[in-house]
């Protein structure tokens, strides 16, 4: 490609700049990527940590640029006055950003003469494409975080019920106990484990409640964890609905609904394949069994969220399994997560990674599925 | 302000949208804040969840203004169709944005004929200024963030000596095991550590390398740990640099004068104050203590960050206290953290936390400072 591309950003937070770098920092830097040339202009605090550590052709310290622009009679320069001067020196006028990259800046460039194209994701289409080691990045990080979604539901079985409340090792299990023992587990295995729900009962039809409070027999549990791998920076993803003890049958109906829907996902998921007739397809699954989505009382109920989406460096990135368009290709890592709610009964969402494949797709997923516990 | 504001993104990334809306969701989202409502348009997977933890006065499912965009003739309504069918009835045709803003809906917003102001940190003035109960959410984050690290400063107190390196309950004590203690506390006490440094020797010359195996007597140990209360969402911030055993006389001397810098910025914070002027002095402290600034062999030497920085919902938010102007005003929470880093010696940083108030600051921090252990 003839073109610049151009990203600012914290690589902490900007999964394409972390991509483009393999440079992790905590503020804003620039990076410039030319037909040729992968470049960042750093600051004086991180120059030496990026020779050392990104994956660029060169490092330049902004300072110098920072220079220039005083000595062609900037008062105080900022970021963009010393940006400006670089992509002068390299005679450079149209640079492309992505959709993320902040307005601020865009305008001001534009100000200064420069041509900015935006492109929307997928900013980097390889990204979308994960080579083997990314793939086994994701699969290591799956295990772990089995692991750790083992530990919980080995807490949820070893359990007591008490007045209908659950009861491990001499104290109530809460959501915010259970959340704790994944998190510990995950951080000893290097993961960072944030906003795991653990959601029991009412608030396990809503599909982002975190969960909170005892845990109860006969209710369904949803368990959703999604940590990063601290040191690859990939994500791991799973999802597991259980009941403590004998579950009630709408809640067992509910439960193979689900497991069809994701089962037909897996059986369509290939090179090729479109999300939105995936998701159609799931949907129809869901009301073959019986179980319908719509308003109701002003409530969503049903399966009424997408079926899957690419997972790697974000944990929700492209390409999505919805009602958006979105073509698969061999090599896109993606989860296929249905899930049935209704409020009086309960929630449940089964969740498995898979890398599609040419005729179909891989599971990356090892962790069995069991209802009752 | 007779303005309408307007936010587009993931809380759990966006302080200022968090800030507004008490609202937390991993995915964008469209926060509208005219003169008299504020206003959530959501998806139909947040929007119970939104009705009963948003702090706003209205929450809309965006698929309402999804289906008018339809029926005003958008085949395939995005987010900014919604947006804008919503502004139209609502007869809002300009909309002021924070800096941070994607480009990508700016330009889409314009095309769409409305008028796109951006408005640079702070886009909420108020942000900067903590309330008591903002400043006890700090607080009580420091307080738990000095146990932490109390246990890590234990652990390398108790530590034996062999051949130079530590060794602890049986075997080495490298960065990576110490960052663990520390995150392993932080989480038992609903704190999220990242990146916690931990650097040592050579790394410790680097301010933000985040140091890796064994810890070695004699040298410089940099620990820097800022995480976030997971119920608050604020952040804390310290810094503490120890020496197993005798310290070497050059870091006995770099030590008294960073802690003669940060004494000096400790004393000249207050309201009205100018973040340029203290980080001048804090430098020419530095320089009394016969402590250079500058590139010497094609890498940065002596004290090449800034003094301190604005801490909240953000670790690193305005006021700076910088080379960058800024007054600091009454309720602003900074950090004081000056350091001195030569190759070949060490690094020293000390970092306290303080409240600005009108005629000085209260110290957040109860943590003693102490380099040798």
């Amino acid at each position: 490609m003839r073109e610049t591309r151009l990203i600012i950003g914290a690589s902490e937070n900007e999964a394409n700049l972390f991509y483009a770098t393999h440079f992790l920092a905590p503020d804003a830097f620039v990076f410039v990527w030319t037909p040729d040339e992968k470049i960042l202009l750093m600051s004086d605090l991180e120059v030496d940590r990026a020779r050392s550590q990104a994956q660029v052709d060169t490092v330049l310290p902004i300072r110098t640029y920072e220079e220039r622009a005083k000595a062609a009679g900037v008062a105080r320069p900022g970021m963009l006055d010393s940006l400006c001067a670089f992509l002068t020196e390299r005679g450079i006028n149209r640079v492309v950003v992505p959709g993320s990259f902040p307005i601020e800046y865009g305008d001001g460039l534009r100000e200064r003469a420069i041509d900015v194209q935006v492109r929307r994701e997928p900013f980097f289409e390889e990204r979308l494409v994960k080579l083997p080691a990314e793939v086994d990045a994701i699969t290591r990080a799956m295990r772990r975080t089995e692991a750790a979604l083992n530990t919980a539901i080995d807490a949820i079985r070893e359990a007591d019920i008490a007045d209908g409340v659950l009861r491990w090792k001499g104290d109530v299990l809460t959501s915010e106990r259970v959340r704790h023992l994944i998190g510990a587990q995950l951080l000893e295995d290097g993961l960072l484990g944030q906003r795991t729900i653990v959601a029991c009962g009412e608030a396990a039809c809503d599909p982002h409640n975190q969960g909170s409070g005892p845990l109860r027999a006969g209710q369904t549990i949803i368990l959703d964890v999604f940590p990063r791998d601290e040191e690859s920076r990939y994500f791991a993803d799973i999802t597991r609905t259980v009941v403590k003890g004998p579950a009630p049958e709408t809640v067992r109906r509910m439960y193979r609904a689900v497991a069809d829907g994701q089962a037909c996902a897996l059986r369509l998921i290939r090179d090729g394949a479109e999300g939105e007739a995936i998701h159609r397809e799931v949907h129809a699954t869901m009301e073959r069994h019986g179980f319908r989505t719509g308003e109701v009382g002003g409530r969503m109920e049903g399966f009424f969220h997408g079926t899957g989406h690419g997972l790697g460096l974000d944990v929700h990135e492209l390409p999505r399994i919805s009602k958006v368009p979105a073509t698969l290709r061999t090599g896109n890592v993606v989860t296929a997560e249905p899930g049935l709610y209704y409020s009086g009964v309960g929630g449940v969402r089964l969740e498995d990674v898979v890398v599609v494949t040419e005729n179909g797709c891989i599971n990356l997923t090892a962790y069995p599925k069991e209802l009752e516990v």
